[in-house]
């Protein structure tokens, strides 16, 4: 495989003093890239079993959540923020630096038993997706595991992720 | 092709008393028939000429851009609200019922002479896509045409982006 991290772009002190932000706009405007990159994720998850649907939160989630679930014949749930979904929903709260932010799902959105992947762009802390992964089970879900692009290694995430199947296609360290 | 409007949920008074929303996600969370929108697109704009990148607007425009993007070997610009991304953007206003709204891209995300396909979920009165082709078109690209999945008939965007060509999946007309 292409050394994926080529195409991300690092911009030091964003959104705050000594955070680097992983711009994964340089990856996807790149058609090559992008295109590996989906191919990449479709590869890792092979051999995790049948995939139903793929929740993703938004919205740089449903960039990769999109191609992946048309490359793997499944569905889409859009986890959003409150006030976007039009019907009846469900939600899940996780914990931000200062207070609380909230994702919510339609309520029919999952049939008993489906076998749901987890897609995001970023693993950090692992916070949110961990909250996504109640917010799945709790409505009668399978979480069959987890698909990112990034890992940011020294946050952890994986650990916390655990024991279910977790795969990122490029690393950062350190920082 | 499959009839896709089987796929679409359509629901009363939301946002508002008089409007009839269409909603997708009932499209997309079903595997079969995102798939068969995915390549219905596809097949759509094949005869347009070569595609270097496509542009959606925020959130639900990724969820179909992505995947286009991916299966036609494109890059994928995001345009998104202000604050949203990383580096320096350029942006455009368009009008709302009430005020006006704004979306971004970033400042490089085009090089000149790059072939843009627009995407959306949803055409209604074509204001904001017609937004985001000036955007397009005064940052060096060329806009290569619009794809929707949905066209509400009535609202006659499709004669605000003429003469570029338009398609889309499903309409509605008369509500």
């Amino acid at each position: 495989m292409q050394n994926l991290s080529q195409y991300i772009r690092s911009i030091p002190d964003f959104p705050k003093p000594g955070i680097i932000f992983r711009d994964i706009t340089t990856l996807i405007e790149n058609g090559d890239g992008f295109h590996v990159a989906v191919q990449a994720m479709t590869t890792a998850v092979k051999d995790w079993g049948p995939v139903d649907k793929i929740a993703a939160p938004e919205a740089r989630g449903f960039v990769f959540g999109a191609p992946l679930a048309a490359s793997l014949g499944a569905g889409l749930i859009l986890m959003r923020k409150r006030g976007k979904l039009p019907c009846k929903t469900v939600s899940t709260t996780y914990e931000l630096e200062y207070g609380t932010d909230e994702l919510h799902i339609h309520a029919d959105s999952i049939k008993k038993g489906d076998r749901i992947l987890l897609v995001d762009d970023l693993l950090a802390t692992g916070g949110t997706m961990d909250a996504c992964r109640r917010l799945i089970e709790d409505n009668g879900g399978i979480v069959v595991g987890f698909a990112f692009v990034i890992e940011l290694t020294d946050l952890a995430g994986r650990q916390k992720l655990g024991p279910y199947p977790v795969s990122s296609l490029i690393t950062f360290e350190g920082e």
